[in-house]
């Protein structure tokens, strides 16, 4: 048998699940403080709710089954075709505009020779029933704080209005979203090669055109807001070249880069007033962005912004033998009394070698020692597990020096 | 198209979501603090990990299916044997003993009828790889802390030894484990037509040799240590009719009982040394318990344990107009710099009874109105929305009101 996952989907032991569980309760804190609120939806749908709403591709990489009552189910395959049919199915409970996140797994059935998981968290934050350009700058500002609030330092966001393409072939637009994969040069390569360019020269022209076009009066409007509200110039940009999934955004669009993390944006959203009405029958507007969860723990880790505290107990009470058992407990319980993050070892008989080397394994960075000379002298052994030194203390010296 | 969930599929909405939340939030409180560690494992699995674990009606409930690549692969049933795959998977890099909690979604084709879910939140805390007692305390303790941590005031753990039952026929025992449900008389009853006994008389004799039974030796330890490590004695007691599951508990089994509410427990485990090794092809000794999620959801509720502070944000600015919306900002900024959890409306061109109906949609207590009368005097105006008055107040005084 194969003990093992599946191609594409991942365990996350303590050490990477509790960075994953820092990042989320982080976001969650940022997203409440703004007034957005949770939403969960399950992980089955009827499959009809979300067949062709991701296009040719999504439709084939969903996870797609008949249940045991022949119904035809889908996983989920994204949160905001979920958040839709919740816009729709109750529209008379819910207050609007409705400012919900939603940080739940999607399924995707992705080629993972490209690196991608099958599985993976998704994290949304969407405001649905206004039109309003506060909006916009509401979900923009809660993007940049959270990612402050995260320990990013400097990030840049490149904003742009859809309204800028309007009179612009939609595969040039496609050709110009790969600036970043391709460069400017490839993109005059391809505007020629697909024919939406006549020559180099043409496709220059056009590139220009596109790159030198001016922010309309929504962006003008919305910079001023972005200001107001403490967003900071310097953090800001206008990117007439940002294109973004253009299917289905109708205005404003906008995209982070973080200083330090090149592989690409952590954060993208938009408005797009034409999808969550598509269950209610009308047209809702809403806007807002989605965090790539992955890419925001991979740059959190590599411009080491995770706390070294991350691990869960602070100090590791041993058992010296079944004869200062009790006394192993006295000092669990008096160091947990003083809200020091106190694991006890479960069991006497192993040996205090193997119940250090547990210690380090978890990452505990103290260990505490209650053996015969210690509870005739009534004073505790700390050990220091990176230092590998060790000290004599008294039950107040010890929550001193653990403080 | 039918625009809703599957059958026991829920969706939860923000006033739940925030008390599932809540729950969650304090249980991993208690587990942390205590050097239990996080755990995720996917939602899919290769079909022979999972198949044949459960019994029969296990691999009849489960979610299966092929997926795009062929292969047979199945939903996560519950959190147990993912659990064992994992300690197969890398035993050489996880700390022995391995403490973990998992809190994720499980999926079973449930019979709805019977007001059962099909996709229910799991809740687990496991020691895996010692056979020492004060493991079993631990989880014991950790389960009751918890219980404790959200509010709970008074609990009953029962407990038991497995092998109590060692020289009682099986089918006796799945009789007297429904006492619960169809009381003594039933079980007397079922025992003689179950032919497990022959008469009433003789039922009666069985049924009391169990009810009698003594704690074992293990037992008694365990009661000592229990009460060593802060459980009260009137908090456990020995139920030598209680039964679980027994294919697969080993030693000790307990369950925990709230007071105020009749449902059932909401907490049960115990000793399970053979099936963790499933994978690993060798004995692991494991200890662990699991509430039922929904089951302490609804007591949470019954004995109405839910903060009331759940809501999100104190207060609601509203938008008197375009030309107040800095005095809006400039309110919300103040509060928010000191502490206050403030949201604000969105768009100017709602009216202001639409603003304050959102406020109280949303549960949000107070709002502020800046406008003209306001502006010129420098004062805002809060809104009790609970009560329906009002009062003029200047910054500092606004402040210190919603503290």
């Amino acid at each position: 048998m194969n003990v093992q996952t599946l191609k594409g989907f991942r365990d996350f032991l303590p050490k990477e699940a509790r960075k994953r569980q820092f990042v989320i309760n982080t976001l969650k804190k940022v997203f409440e403080a703004n007034g957005f609120e949770p939403l969960e939806t399950p992980a089955l749908e009827y499959e009809e709710i979300l067949l062709g709403k991701y296009g040719d591709e999504g439709d084939k990489l969903m996870y797609r089954f008949k249940d045991l009552g022949d119904r035809n189910v889908a996983m989920r395959y994204d949160q905001t075709v979920p958040l839709a049919r919740v816009v729709a199915q109750y529209q008379n409970q819910l207050p609007m505009p409705f400012k919900r996140y939603q940080i739940q797994p999607v399924w995707r059935a992705e080629n993972t020779q490209k690196g991608r998981f099958r599985e993976f968290v998704q994290c949304d934050v969407d405001t649905v029933g206004t039109a309003s350009l506060y909006a916009d700058a509401e979900v923009i500002f809660v993007a940049a704080k959270s990612l402050k609030e995260l320990g990013f330092k400097k990030f840049k966001i490149l904003i742009n209005d859809r309204a800028i393409f309007k009179d612009i072939d939609t595969q040039v637009i496609v050709t110009i979203d790969k600036l970043k994969k391709i460069g400017e040069e490839g993109v005059l390569k391809e505007l020629v090669e697909k024919k939406l360019a006549l020559d180099q020269n043409d496709a220059l022209k056009l590139f220009n055109q596109i790159k030198d076009a001016q922010p309309t009066e929504s962006l003008k409007l919305l910079f001023n807001i972005l200001e107001n509200i403490g967003i900071s110039k310097d953090e800001f940009e206008f990117s007439p070249t940002l294109a973004r999934g253009l299917n289905y955004y109708t205005g404003t669009i906008f995209e982070i880069e973080v200083e330090g993390y090149t592989v690409g944006s952590v954060c993208g959203g938009g408005r797009y007033d034409g999808l969550i009405g598509v269950f209610a029958n009308r047209e809702i507007p809403a806007v807002g962005f989605a965090f790539g969860f992955d890419r925001l723990m991979e740059a959190m880790e590599e411009l080491q912004l995770f706390p070294s505290t991350l691990s869960g107990s602070k100090v590791l009470v041993t058992m010296f033998s079944k004869d200062f058992i009790e006394k192993s407990l006295e000092v669990t319980e008096f160091l947990r009394r003083r809200n020091i993050q106190t694991e006890i070892y479960l069991d006497p008989l192993v040996s205090l070698d193997k119940q250090l080397k547990y210690a380090d394994q978890k990452g505990i960075p103290y260990a505490i020692i209650v053996g015969p000379d210690e509870t005739e002298k009534n004073v505790c052994t700390l050990k220091n597990l990176n230092s590998r030194t060790q000290e004599t203390l008294s039950l107040d010296e010890l929550l001193q020096k653990l403080r």
